[in-house]
């Protein structure tokens, strides 16, 4: 076991690596030439045209050379401090501003714990003196200040126990508070809003076919005869799946083509050449300017063939649409409410915004849909418990015998030792890192499954799973060594009273290696995140070769968003850990309140100044983000309860099983008292929005404003130039959509470093 | 164990004392005296006005001497298949016309399961003679048709594997198809329903005080600025528990006073005296018609100074009330959404039919529902597991010792032979028969803590517990002998793996002794039911001491109601027993099956000829009657695993496992597809009534319609003849209301009989 000073050397260490990469982002981001990198936010926003256009004082374009700015590198922090709440909500709205709230909700649970258990049960441990007694057994100081050092069956384990309600009542009431504060920010937020089309808009799904009727005519009818009084206009979807991958495709071969049209200027003596198979690795070599120009004219006549199918077939159409209402209130009305007797029609619930409707999800029936979510469920869990099966298989495999064994060929490389080493060294530990790099597409892909309409959604459910198999795979399983799935076994044929004794003994032993991961896994990781390696290389790598115009500039530049789906799991593992260890070993809290900190103070600077958002879903993350707090501090209890009945004092267990019904009964209360206001939308308040704009608006063209909406954004791309009746508030938000669909999915130049990236993982594999 | 022969014996005793309580029937119904104990449901329609009046051939008004009708005494059997079901859910309405196919069901079920199980299993079972081989062991040939006379790991073994496959797989699909049948009765059953108040009115509880507004008011205004186009009107509540008691507690005296008056009318020479103390027992003897007369006359006073304090007291009204709207549309509307953004404040749901309300519930605040929601549940929780110790106490102190301690008085009549049987073989066994007699009321009180607002999801809540009640202390408490709470603790400290283990080896061996207790609580109970003894004796009773009037003798007869939450629990009973030993011991099936023909034959009948209906749900409680025959099949599932694991055929195991996962997705596929038919109203019905009514009845007055309907019943009794605008149609239900409430709650003479039993019971305890 590590002792106070292998962590304080650690700590240092990590400290020193987290300050290396907080110097280089202090250097490179006043650099002009990294400008776009490091504050892509206010270019789009449109506030920053050019690096010089910002500040004045930069005389030159691509290094800094102005040395007083450098004296004041640190100013980034204050900074990111200072902006107020409303306007952070304001400028990067309020899914990134309650985001960030986490890291403050970590902070104001954790400061008081920390104080309160340095103050009295650092001392109660320390004087504890068990340790001492044992001569044989290696301890080491951290174990001293751990309730380790508690003799058992002793009267000291009673601070404990008022520290494990200390711990719980506070949390609880922080948890209230929050909640309190963040549905008050939402419906503040909802009730500020400005006229979006997603307020007026219900998603319809499971339209029933008529056999005379289209489903456009069938919507109307339904909603004419059932909402007389509101219904407005819909707009029917298209199935245009496979049009959205021809024009992914199409922006592929356009960057590839003006990649080798970039390289020809350069180099005009020889014209680039490519091979037309995979990759451009095998097959033919062919002139590569004139093999792209070909292939974009000849996807552009099937893109067009399919673009005339897909307006005059009526099975193109799906049986689901986005009716429009008169008002906010029959809207909320039509979300709210059941329409056929039968229930597996006419499902109706609020129309995502534009940018986050998921497309591909909306013809899903709804038999399939209920097969699916059931298919997920159960590969999720086999997932979770299973999957060392099959990389161990892998790493098998990759081993020296192995390899020889289905290469035999191979072997004289594989006898010389540098290649023997690497192999033996490296190759099994890749696969377990590709998996755990692919874990977040593989979660996000199960959740497209289950069929759900939007984005944000889909985000929401990749978190539950994604906190799923982080609580079984890093917390369980560093604290009980062995794959998952031997836990699962253990777990299963033991008494459900045993499992918590099991684990809670082993939790005082696993301080030190946890304090190790939260300064790797959280100091240096978010030092890393401010640094943003990743897209700084790319957005140089597209600069060079791709950038032509400043539209091409504006596009290479990838501000990226918060990735909900996969931090906030792991910033529920810090709240984990600090629950379990308050009680047990205090000494991890400061590390934890460090790297909450720390957390808060880069993603305040980051989502000011980089990200970009997705979509806006007004906070509907929170309660996800209040149950898995309660989740963890449930654990927590259990766990406690299992260590102090092996420490002799079975007296405390009817105490200490008060704990985790308090908190259940405390979570049923918040769930009855706000959850409803991030599932629906109060009446009240969308009568008071209508009141307001008939009084503010009177002439207003409703229709206009909604007609185009909820187009797929396919239909977006060509049409962009169309006169339509579009006013500026609702024409931003799809221009946004269509630039996020080709930095991201399908259209940009990313996606060759993509490829790249794919061409090396999949040669190690 | 019991061999053959000895079931055999025993069903024939059983059969022999149901069939006597038949017999009995058959003669005592067939008495025009007791005609409106058997057919009160005709008098309540008014299709029958007395004995004589209906068939006609009724010479005598008290004996029935045509002896030829005795000679049919059995045709009512027939006569109560003959109706078709259309017919009987108009006459008896849909929630008893759907619970008497909760025992259709059953039959459904158990009949093809029993013919494959005695084709195929039985011969497996009894060829398998591995208990003819074990010679020192006693068993009985019921063994040998179980499983038990399988070898371990036995070829044999797959049949039953099979056997449950074919089980669950037909099961749910009897569910499906009943689930279906049910929900589209319902449908059709709300879509014929003719006018009633509650289509139009929502519940609103929780309404927010306003300082200088009344309760009125604020609902007034917010409901005309929330739903402007369909507001109708609203009916505030008045707190009238303390009014209702004092009603209550004067009907209580009125019979009184009619008692002694016939007591001395029947004997005018002596004047009756009765005592001032508890239940006329102790205290001053006065002269008792003048002391009566006195009390209410006193009562009289009271109860006006309480209508006169409620009608101008502000505080007298509760912040909820009934709201009304212009059509089914804007009610369901209402009723489905969320008015505010405060969730604690504003809550709507639909308002229970007029007679259904539990209007002691209205007043209770947001927060406290959740804490005693909370608190019920928990006190439940420890009522299941904990209920022996109180009861294992009162008999301590009811044994002979320990009477003899508390009161050393009675030491030598304890002495005396006689005494001192009764008291050990008696008093014992009498303390747990109260408590079990007690159960239903006890359940049905924890319910009314948890705030429901109407009788109908009051009996629900109760079923459920009831039902969980019976699952651990009978089924569980059967098989695994000793008080539940050692089973809880048992549990707790065993592997979950153990535990079906643990239960399915009991299994096999606990077959004679369901056997016995489905003919003994089965068959006989059932045998009793239809002579409704009590009834029988109560209504002779009061004919003889309180009826002075026709009006009277229509009081006296006590139709009573199909107790929902005490038999549905106890038929899902039979539904388990049925899974569990379809596969194991298939020989329990037929009694199975008799229990369930023989009791869907009395309850038909009853419900035809008896039982008056408190409430009109529309079948709500059918989603809990699916729910808990999943459960049944669910646990059946595992403890066969658990069976099958202890016969060394453990490679069964991954095929048994899949079936609970089916179950559980084939509930929620259910879930899904249904439940909402029960829970809300579709948008598209409505209107449907709505268009039809406005169509049908242009100039119908809702408002004056609509006016009285929810106020509270203690106002309806004084009012009764007031000149209001009301129809028969809503007048009818009413008259029902205050009738019942006579008969059953605290007014009818039934309660001078409840008085004397408590004072029995009084004595023993």
């Amino acid at each position: 076991m590590a002792s106070v000073r292998d962590i304080v050397v650690s700590a240092a260490i990590n400290l020193l690596s987290a300050l290396t990469f907080l110097l280089a982002f202090a250097f490179l981001r006043l650099q002009p030439i990294n400008d776009r990198v490091y504050f892509p936010k206010w270019y789009q926003k449109g506030t920053r045209a050019s690096p010089t256009a910002s500040g004045g004082f930069l005389k030159n374009k691509f290094v800094n050379l102005n040395f007083k700015t450098y004296l004041k590198f640190w100013n980034w922090m204050p900074a990111a401090l200072r902006m107020p709440e409303a306007e952070l909500i304001d400028h990067a709205g309020l899914d990134s501003a309650v985001y960030v709230r986490i890291y403050l909700l970590g902070l104001k649970i954790f400061v008081p714990i920390t104080i309160l258990a340095f103050a009295v049960l650092v001392p109660v441990n320390w004087t504890g003196s068990t340790l001492d007694d044992i001569k044989d057994l290696t301890y080491s100081d951290i174990d001293k200040l751990s309730i380790s050092n508690v003799p058992s069956g002793s009267l000291r384990l009673v601070a404990h126990v008022v520290m494990a309600y200390v711990v719980t009542l506070w949390t609880c009431y922080v948890l209230y508070k929050e909640y309190q504060i963040v549905t008050k920010k939402r419906l503040q937020f909802l009730a500020s809003e400005n006229r979006r089309p997603d307020q007026f808009t219900v998603l319809v799904r499971n339209v029933p076919s008529e056999n005379d009727e289209s489903v456009s005519e069938n919507v109307e009818h339904f909603f004419c005869v059932n909402h007389p009084d509101h219904y407005l206009t819909h707009q029917v979807v298209y199935d245009a799946n496979r049009l959205a991958r021809m024009v992914g495709r199409k922006k592929i071969l356009q960057n590839w083509l003006t990649y080798y049209e970039t390289k020809f200027e350069r180099n005009p003596k020889k014209r680039p050449r490519t091979k037309t198979g995979l990759w451009g690795m095998w097959g033919k070599s062919v002139d590569a300017i004139d093999y792209y120009s070909a292939q974009i004219k000849k996807i552009n006549e099937y893109e067009a063939e399919e673009r005339e199918k897909l307006m005059n077939d009526p099975e193109a159409i799906i049986p689901a649409a986005f009716v429009s209402f008169k008002s906010r209130w029959g809207a909320a009305v039509c979300a709210q409410t059941q329409q056929s007797s039968d229930q597996s029609l006419w499902l109706t619930e609020w129309a995502p915004e534009p940018r986050d409707v998921y497309w591909n999800n909306l013809a899903t029936p709804f038999v399939e849909l209920n097969v699916k979510r059931i298919l997920a469920s159960l590969a999720m869990f086999c997932l979770t418990f299973f999957f060392m099966i099959p990389i161990a298989f892998v790493q098998s495999l990759a081993s020296l015998d192995g390899i020889i064994k289905v290469l035999p060929f191979l072997e004289p490389l594989m006898e010389q030792e540098a290649v023997m080493s690497v192999v033996q060294g490296f190759l099994p530990g890749i696969a377990l890192k590709i998996f755990l790099a692919l874990l977040p597409e593989i979660i996000a892909s199960m959740s497209r499954i289950e069929g759900h309409a939007s984005l944000s959604s889909l985000d929401r459910r990749s978190a539950e799973k994604y906190h799923f198999f982080l609580l079984v795979n890093v917390f369980f399983g560093s604290i009980i060594t062995g794959a998952a799935f031997e836990q699962l076994h253990k777990f299963l044929n033991q008494a459900p009273s045993e499992i918590p004794r099991t684990v809670g003994v082993a939790i005082p032993m696993k301080a030190t290696f946890f304090i190790t991961y939260i300064m790797v896994d959280g100091w240096a990781g978010i030092a890393a995140e401010i640094l943003r390696l990743v897209p700084l290389i790319t957005y140089h790598f597209k600069n060079t070769f791709l950038v032509k115009t400043e539209y091409d500039r504006e596009q290479a530049m990838d501000p990226g968003t918060v990735d909900f789906s996969t931090s906030e799991p792991q910033i529920q593992l810090y709240f984990l850990l600090g629950l379990v260890y308050s009680v047990v070993t205090p000494f991890i809290l400061p590390f934890i309140i460090v790297f909450f900190a720390f957390s808060y103070l880069v993603f305040r600077h980051q989502i000011i100044n980089v990200y970009d958002q997705k979509y806006e879903s007004g906070a509907a993350f929170w309660p996800d983000v209040h149950r898995r707090v309660i989740i963890g501090l449930i654990i927590s209890q259990l766990l406690l309860l299992g260590l102090l009945s092996t420490k002799s004092a079975l007296q405390s267990t009817p105490l200490l099983l008060v704990l985790p019904v308090l908190t259940i009964a405390f979570d049923r209360f918040c769930k009855g008292r706000f959850e409803s206001a991030f599932v629906k939308f109060p009446l009240q308040e969308a009568m008071k929005k209508d009141t307001e704009e008939r009084a503010t608006e009177p002439n207003l063209n409703l229709k206009a404003y909604l007609q185009d909406a909820y187009v797929h954004p396919v239909f977006k791309d060509i049409d962009m130039n169309r006169p339509a009746a579009l006013d500026d508030e609702e024409n931003s938000p799809l221009v946004e959509t269509s630039s996020r669909k080709s930095s991201e999915e399908s259209g940009s130049p990313g996606i060759i470093v993509d490829t790249v990236i794919d061409e090396i993982a999949s040669y190690y594999i």
